[in-house]
């Protein structure tokens, strides 16, 4: 069956990106330091073309975030930024070559022509809201599962709706006082959590949870 | 050296006690599930002189929380909720032979005599500040540790200062979509946590973080 599943870096203090999001430092303030732990490592720098790294307990958990994909989601913010219509020209943040390899369904307001680039990466442009572009991922995903990258948003949403299977939170030591918080919104949505696993590894605690929606009590 | 140890449990979206907190129901709405994983545990039974439960994988944690503790310290609302003072003759939540069985210094405005209670705890309350009730309980603690029971008021106030030495987290795998979020109101201290571990156990994920003051930038 494919799955939807969430990997995400939360500081301690619950926040996805630091205060004073901008084009210019689309993860905040002290944001980076979400992501350090994965920076670093082996398995990381493989899927984004660059070499070097270490090896270590995050090692398979990155990659089992890599494997089995066959489609992916993010928000409008995580694809390029900004609040309007973009530039046809504004190609995003990935580069030339991003690092999905897959087809990725941009979640925006805003129609436009799928834009393919380098290494397997097309990003499709859904209008028509996140049910929507679940099914669209599904469909090209071909059985495998299909991964939300983020950001917070569009996280709320997903989870909000109940279409949620799996939530990987990566516990950064740091406090950021401030940001976009992980998971606010929510909206009372009746969702039960089951932890999998939690993993000790250099400068962060994974933390799997296996996601569904109660069924006693307020909407379904 | 004495060390100030917090332990503390928080919902996957960073509240310590649920919504609606009142004084039938200190925890808020949903809030008992924080402390699920512990009410199950013979580690924490045994102490709150109750017969039976588990051993697992958090009665390390439990046990570590509970040894080499000399006096600890909590905010008002632990003792006993309200906001102005207690009629001399509220002795608390706690019964007649409370779970710590040490000195305990309670934070609150209002000046009271030491309330002595069964089984080696007697409640001191403290007017003049979180250091001043530091510094008694280090006196009282005779070399071993401090620890801060909380709530999360308390929690936030010993954290600003740069009072704190070790923060265990035992994230719950609950969202409660609204309370006392234990995180607020850090005022941007330059704290540094360094992760010592993360422990997976049956319904809780525990990390331990070392907390200390970075000398660079802000306030000491």
């Amino acid at each position: 069956m494919s799955r939807l599943r969430i990997s995400i870096a939360m500081s301690l203090d619950g926040f996805a990106a630091g205060p004073d999001q901008s084009v210019e430092n689309p993860l905040g303030v002290g944001g980076m330091q979400l992501h350090e732990w994965a920076l670093r490592l082996k398995a990381f720098r493989e899927q984004h073309g660059q070499e070097g790294g270490e090896v270590n307990a995050s090692t398979r958990i990155a990659e089992g975030h890599f494997a089995n994909v066959g489609a992916s989601i993010m928000g409008r913010k995580m694809f390029g930024g900004g609040s309007g219509a973009w530039d046809e020209s504004w190609r995003g943040w990935w580069g030339d070559n991003p690092p999905y390899h897959h087809p990725v369904f941009v979640l925006t307001h805003h129609p436009r022509e799928p834009l393919e680039l380098e290494g397997g990466t097309t990003f499709h442009f859904v209008t028509d809201g996140i049910e929507s572009a679940l099914e669209q991922a599904r469909a090209a995903a071909g059985g495998k599962d299909v991964v939300l990258n983020g950001g917070a948003s569009a996280v709320q949403q997903y989870l909000a709706a109940g279409l949620v299977d799996e939530l990987l939170v990566s516990i950064a030591p740091v406090f950021l006082g401030g940001g976009e918080r992980l998971f606010d919104n929510l909206g009372g949505a009746p969702l039960a959590l089951e932890q999998v696993e939690a993993v000790d590894a250099p400068g962060v605690a994974h933390i799997r949870y296996s996601v569904t929606t109660r069924s006693e009590g307020g909407a379904s």
